[in-house]
C-alpha cells in the first residue's frame, strides 16, 4: 500500500470534487483525510486528500491529469522525509528546539546542514552530527557574502526547504528567487507590527501588552511574506525589552516548529499572499 | 435559488464522497462550502455541506435518501431562524450577552421566552420585549418545579433548543429526555475539572494559575455531556474567589454565545460523548 | 473607617517607601494593598498603595505631602463611583456590553449619558434609563460637529472620563486637549499593527492568523496613546474579513471592558507614552 | 556592591513594611524591586526584595532578624547559581528544552547530573556533557528502586532543586519528604483534570476542545502540589490522543521552563497548598 498527499488549487468550478472523487474511487484507494475550501472572494479551489492504494505515483498523476484541466496546479508527492537546511546566525533557542525533535525522530526531515554567518552555533550543531558550515559576512559585501553562502548551499542536491531559524540577516532577491516558496522564517514580532530591526526595542517603548511572533515563507517584500502561523504571549509594564526577547523566544521557537511541521506535511497553500492550511 | 446544509453521518466506507458529489454535481447545485472527516478510530465518516440551487427541499431530501443507506443519519435543513428558549437563574451576563447580540440582529434565531426560576432577571428581559417566564421553585420538590417548567415551555410549539444561560439547577432526566440532544449549558469552569457547585471556590482553594468554562450539551450524566467549546483565562495569587468569579464571567459569556452560533449554524455533530464540528 | 487609593509616582530616590510606610503606620492606617515599581531605564518610582483608617481626606493629603517632594505627583482618591459619559457610532457590541455590567451593579461608574453621531443606538440606551444625544455630524465640518459635541458634554459638571465605545470619527487636538488623559478608546485591532480605516479588511489581505484588539488612552497621535490593555483571538484563512470583524467584536468588548475596570479602580499610572498598572 | 533576595512572610500586622523599609534605608541598601502582598482571607503578609548594598549576608540577616519576629519566615540568598538534579524517563521534551538554555547560558544553574530510570536519554544528556545516571526499575520493588535513586542523589552534596522533566514514577512518601519542597514536576495535564495514568487519552475519550500542562511542587498528594504555571492549547475534533500529546509536549516544556526560571529566581512563596509568586 503507498500513500500520497495530493494537493489541487485551481479556479473553481461546479463538478471539481465528483470529478476527483470518482477517480479516487475508481482507483480502489482510501481516503485517509480529505479537506475542502473555496476562497470565494477569489474564486479559487483548494483540496487537499490523503490516499492510501495500490497504484505507483506515476501512474495516479497522469490520471489525475486526465480528470483536470489544464490550469489546474497539481502537487502530489509520497509521505517521505524532505531535506532541510537550518540557516542561523548567534541564538540557539529555534535551531535547538528543531534538534531535540530531530534527535526524538519527531522531525519528518533530514537535515543536510547547519549554515551560519558566526561560528558561535557549531559546537552545538556539532553534538548532533550534522555539517555545520561558517560562511562569515565579515569583510565582504552583502553580495560577496551571499555568493558563498548559495555556493555552500549547492553542494545538496535535492533541497527541500530552508529555514531560517534567526538567521539576522536579509536576503537579495537573488536568493529569494534562487529558493523560491521554500524559505521559511520566523519574525520576532507580531507582524505587521514592528518590522525590521530589534522588534522587542520597539515593543518595549511602545509599551505593548502582548508580544508575537510570526513564521512566514520569505518573499521579496522583509517580512511581508504569506504567513504560516502565529503566536503571542502577554507582557507587562516590569518587563524590561530583555525580559520581552526572552519570553519572546519561547514564542519564536515553538511558533517556527509549528510552520516547520505544517510545511513538512504538505499541509500549506499559498496563493497570492496568503496562505490555505489545511 | 435555495440554500441548504447537508449533514451526514455514517460508518464509514469507500465511494461515499464520490456518491454524494455525483448527485451534486448532477443536481447542478453550487458548493459553498464542504467539510469532511473520518474518525479512524471508530469507522465513522463526518460531512457537512452547504449547497445553493433551483431545488425544493422534500426533492433533495428524496433525492439524497436514494444514494445514501439505510443507516445513514441525514441532517438536511434551511439556514431559516430558529426558536431558542433561554433559561437563567439570577446571573446577567451570559443572558445581556446574548440579548445585545440578538437586539443587533446578529444573532440567527427568534429568542420566544425566557424562563426562570426567579423574577429578578425579569425586568433586564422585558427592556427587549421578550416575553418572561418566573417559574418558582420555592417550596416545591425538584418534580414539581419541573412539571410546572415543563407546562410553561409546552406553550411554544417548536423549540429547537434550550440555552441554558446561567440556570443554576439540576435538570432530572425526565427534562433531558424531553429535550434530548436540545439543551445547552454554559459550565462555570474549566471541565472535568471542578464539577458541582461553586467551582470558583473549588479553583481558588486549589491555587489554579488558569480558570476556564465550557459550553456542552447536556445529557444525564451532571456536566458531562459531549463539550463544544471551552476557553480560559489566567488568574495570580492575588485573585480572590470572587475576583475569579468576575473574570469567569467574561470567559462564561463569550463561551456559551460562541457555542450558541455552533449550535444554530448547524455546524456540530454528536457522536458518542463528543462533538465533531465543522 | 474610609478608604483611600494613594497613587505615588516621581524620580526614583532612597527612603521614599520608608518615609510613606512610616507615616502610614504613624496615621494607623490598615495597608489593604500595596504596589511598588521602579522603572530603572528612566529612575522613575510608582506607588499604588490602598489603606483604610479614621482620617479624613484633606489631613491625610496634607501629611503625606509634608512627608513628600514637591516633584511628587500624588493622587489620592476615595473608592467612590466616577462619572463616564460614553460615545458611540452605530454598532452596539461594547456600548452593550458596558449597559448589562451597568445594569447588573458590576460597573462602579455612574453612566452619565451617551453620545453618537447617529440616532442608531438610542433605543438600546433608553431602555436603561440613561439619556442619549445624538449630535449628526452630516452637513458639518469636522470642527462645527465637534463644537457641537463639546457644547453637548458641556452640560454634565463632572466627568471623570470619556468612554470612546465605536466612537468612529477622529478627535481633533482641541477636543483631546480639552479632555486630556480623560479618554478611553478601543481599536479594533491589535496596536501597532494596521492602523486606520477597516483594520479587519487589511488583516484579512495579510493573510494573519492572529487577530486583536487594543484598549487605549486617547493622544493627539491617531491609535498611538499609552495602551491599557491587549486581546487576541486566532482566526485562519476560512474567516472573511466580516468573519473576522464578528471575531473581533468579542475581543474588543472584553478588552474595553477590562481597560475601563482598569481605570474606574485608578490602578494606571501615564508616564512618557506608556501605562504602569497595579 | 552584594546583591540579595529578601522573602518574608508571617501573620499579617502593621507596622511590618515600616520596620523593613526603615532597616534598609538606615543600611542604605537601594531596593531594585519590591513586592507585597496580603492574603486577607488567611491574614498572611509576603513581601520580596531585592536589594543591592555594601553589607555582608550574616549581618543583613542578624539586622533583619533583629527588626522582625520570631514567629517571621525569613529567606534570605545571594543571586547565585543554583544546583540542580534532573531526573527523567523516556521523552526528552522537556529535558531538551532545559538542556538547550543551559547550553546558552540562560540557566541560572548548574546542573550536576540527570537521573533516569532507563538508559535512553543518556547519550542526550551526555552530548552536553553533564553526567547521567541510569538507574533501573527493571526487577526491583518501589522501594528497592527509590533506595537506589536516594543513593545515586545522596553523592551530590547541595542539592537545590530536582526537577522532575517528564519522570513517570510515582514518589513515595520517603523521597518527598527527604527532599522536601525541593521536588519541580510537569504534569502532563491541566490539573485538577485528568489525574493519573495516560491525561492525553483521558482528554481525547473525554472530546475536550483544550489541553493544558501543569507545573508545580511536589507533595505527598498524587498531583496535588501546590500549582506554579499552567498553560493550555486550543485542539479539535480531528486530534488523535497522540496528535494531542504532541501538541501537548510544548505545551509542558515550556510551562516547566518557566516555572524552574520562577524556582530559581527565587520568585515563590508556598502556603498551605498554594503558591503567591512576585
Amino acid at each position: 500500500m503507498n500513500q500520497y498527499r495530493i494537493l489541487i488549487d485551481c479556479a473553481d468550478k461546479k463538478g471539481l470534487v465528483f470529478k476527483i472523487s470518482k477517480l479516487l474511487f475508481e482507483l480502489e484507494l482510501n481516503i485517509l483525510s480529505n479537506h475542502e475550501f473555496v476562497d470565494s472572494e477569489n474564486q479559487k479551489f483548494f483540496m487537499r486528500s490523503v490516499v492510501e492504494g495500490n497504484i505507483e505515483e506515476v501512474s495516479l498523476r497522469e490520471k489525475l491529469l486526465e480528470v483536470l484541466d489544464d490550469k489546474v496546479n497539481l502537487h502530489l508527492v509520497s509521505p517521505i522525509k524532505k531535506n532541510i537546511v537550518l540557516m542561523v546566525t548567534k541564538e540557539s533557542h529555534c535551531l535547538g528546539d528543531i534538534l531535540i525533535r530531530y534527535e526524538a525522530g519527531e522531525l519528518d526531515a533530514n537535515i543536510v546542514g547547519v549554515v551560519s554567518n558566526y561560528d558561535i552555533l557549531g559546537p552545538l550543531v556539532q553534538k548532533f552530527n550534522i555539517p555545520f558550515f561558517c560562511v562569515s559576512h565579515l569583510e565582504l559585501s552583502r553580495d560577496e557574502h551571499e555568493a558563498k553562502v548559495l555556493e555552500c548551499l549547492a553542494q545538496f542536491k535535492d533541497i527541500d526547504y530552508i529555514v531560517l531559524a534567526k538567521y539576522m540577516r536579509i536576503l537579495t532577491p537573488t536568493f529569494v528567487e534562487a529558493y523560491k516558496t521554500k524559505i521559511v522564517n520566523i519574525h520576532h514580532s507580531f507582524l505587521p507590527s514592528f518590522i525590521g530591526a530589534n522588534p522587542y526595542k520597539q515593543a518595549h517603548e511602545r509599551g505593548v501588552k502582548i508580544i508575537g511572533a510570526t513564521a512566514h515563507f520569505v518573499t521579496n517584500d522583509l517580512d511581508e511574506g504569506p504567513i504560516i502561523s502565529q503566536d503571542v504571549i502577554n507582557v507587562k509594564h516590569d518587563h524590561s525589552w530583555k525580559d520581552m526577547q526572552r519570553s519572546g523566544r519561547d514564542v519564536e521557537k515553538i511558533t517556527l516548529s509549528r510552520a516547520l511541521k505544517l510545511v513538512l506535511e504538505d499541509r500549506i497553500f499559498v496563493h497570492k499572499n496568503k496562505t490555505v492550511i489545511f
